[in-house]
């Protein structure tokens, strides 16, 4: 079983959009969620640490994402968790991925205009 | 500990945008998921069964809601589940509601313009 | 995307073990999830409304299920979200289920001694 | 909103138990976690890549947890997901744990035999 979530968060970069030679079409970009938690001894909602992924889309999603999301964009996405050891010779670190199966823009925060772009599998 | 869940799927009925009488904004619809799965036999994904939901929104993601979703609309939502059995003296059943954390057109099936609505909190 | 989710709560029936004709091993049962929340007048934690579920293994865990769960055994499962409507001609309703992928008991409540009884996959 | 998720997986560390300056109980443990995937060139499910998470458990939790789990086992464990950067002056890194709800020996493994310690609540 893969490690299905969701998360909400703010866009933390600038989209990064390319399209391998193979023709996959990636976008990718930091996500920050910081989590709200209710302090017992304040008696109300504080700001709670802060969760940073890497958020990368493929195909269709990653056309999409990369026209219409930008750096200070609140989201919700729903994907799937990879954790990853990584060493380049010079340095060595842990990555936090969500890979996402769906994301769009958080009506919590604000409005959106929706176009259609796909049109298969209805 | 609730059960919290994300639900992709399409929106299946005209959102019902309402005030209650102590000024609390519940906007709510119902919500079309269908499974895709890989099928040996076949050995290509293929649809399978919808699980419905009705969603409800509260609050500023209730007015926003209200502004931006359309029936026939794709979405990725975030919330908590809640399994309820009603009996109304006529009629009894079970209903199966997700009460929106967050949720937000779904990016894999078009493109959006947002507009941010709420400055709060950053 | 299927709906994923895990829930923890009460066995509240006495599970019910069968094989199918097939030769599949199926154990269900119901699980009755109460939610905890903390209720900001009182300002302490109180439970809040019950979620239930008809929960079904299948296979290996079905076997393991069945000769290690008791009603009143509290549990953690982790599986697919199944809502569907039935309708036996007489009656007609929705059921919520949830097709464990793995489930064990919840060391919150208790202690477990464990015997490893599935030696493939490693 | 804080990330919650499921996770299934093998513990690979022996579990290290404390009790805090203030009473608290803590267990922890490193869990590791191989996702099974649908290779379609293979037409057969083979092991896909490991996620690797540290978890703690607190409490009540932790004792039993303490008390109940080896190095080998496999559990499935509910709770939040916290991702941090860390700096200890010589070294830096990124942490990825797993704050546990509730976990338990996954039956799809095994049988277990379970002792309830914790009456309260009920």
């Amino acid at each position: 079983m893969s490690e299905t979530l969701s998360v909400t968060g703010l866009v933390a970069t600038t989209p990064r959009h390319l399209v391998t030679q193979d023709g996959l079409p990636i976008t990718s970009f930091r996500l920050a969620s910081s989590q709200r938690r209710f302090d017992r001894t304040q008696n109300k909602w504080i700001d709670g640490e802060t969760n940073w992924f890497t958020v990368t889309a493929f195909r269709q999603l990653a056309i999409n994402s990369a026209g219409s999301i930008n750096k200070g964009d609140r989201l919700v996405v729903a994907g799937k968790l990879r954790v990853r050891d990584w060493d380049n010779g010079e340095r060595a670190g842990t990555s936090v991925e969500v890979e996402a199966d769906s994301l769009g823009h958080d009506l919590t925060w604000g409005s959106s205009v929706f176009t259609r772009t796909v049109l298969v599998r209805e």
